[in-house]
């Protein structure tokens, strides 16, 4: 397949240098950090593939690649929580995308009804490496008061 | 392998329960977001597997594992760059971590030299999809005046 991309170089060239040479791994994938360009508040993480990185460049709209349906997804094209997207950043490797967002509709990400995907909280816990297996964490909702949809 | 965690559950237990069942993929990964407790800067991108996971809920420090060195890799361990966990979120799916962390040492995350490793930004440009293969973008370093350690 022929990347749309230009090809990686060396450790020095990904790391300082100033062309875009976006790493996706065995699947064509490359991960993907969407953060509110307002609250920077982190909003969710996807994939996008070549294609999709490629859109979203020239859009200004976050395009994502599903896994699950194994398609093309315009964040929003149903929920209306588009995404503008305000700066793409890559990493040092380049093996990694962070969309900064301005988002649409009633200002959420996630499907079930927060604000952010991350809505719930891991407990810190001394107990955990050492618990019987397996691990039985409760997790808990800390963003409800945030936005909750409905 | 017997896992440290939970088994996966329903849908809704997943993404509306309260118990933590987090996924791995096929390598026994799950990728990690770090985020800046205080500036909610996005500092890092990185994976952990189960113990790395068990060991930062344990400890409160930040543990990865490096798919290159393939091994466990406590943050700061060598660059005194460690990252003390302040709050570990799951998202919806339960497939991916966000860490907010208070940096040690000289403050910074990325071996490049800068706070953050998605330093670098990619210009939105009309072209992009349109353009003929490879695509080749400059990027700018826009986060020079931040935080470059020599």
């Amino acid at each position: 397949m022929t990347s749309l991309f230009a090809p990686r170089g060396s450790y020095d060239k990904i790391e300082n240098g100033t062309i875009l040479m976006p790493k996706f791994d065995a699947d064509g994938l490359i991960p993907v950090i969407a953060q509110d360009a307002t609250s920077n508040e982190v909003l969710m993480f996807a994939w996008m593939n070549e294609e999709a990185l490629a859109r979203t460049i020239e859009t200004g709209e976050a395009w994502y690649w599903s896994r699950s349906r194994k398609s093309f997804w315009r964040k929003g094209e149903t929920s209306g929580q588009t995404q503008t997207v305000t700066d793409i950043r890559i990493d040092c490797d380049q093996d990694a995308i962070l969309l900064k967002v301005r988002v649409g509709g009633d200002g959420g990400a996630c499907h079930v009804g927060y604000r952010s995907c991350f809505f719930r909280s891991i407990p810190l816990t001394a107990d955990a490496a050492k618990a019987n297996s397996p691990l039985t964490l409760q997790i808990k909702a800390k963003k409800l008061s945030d936005h909750q949809h409905d």
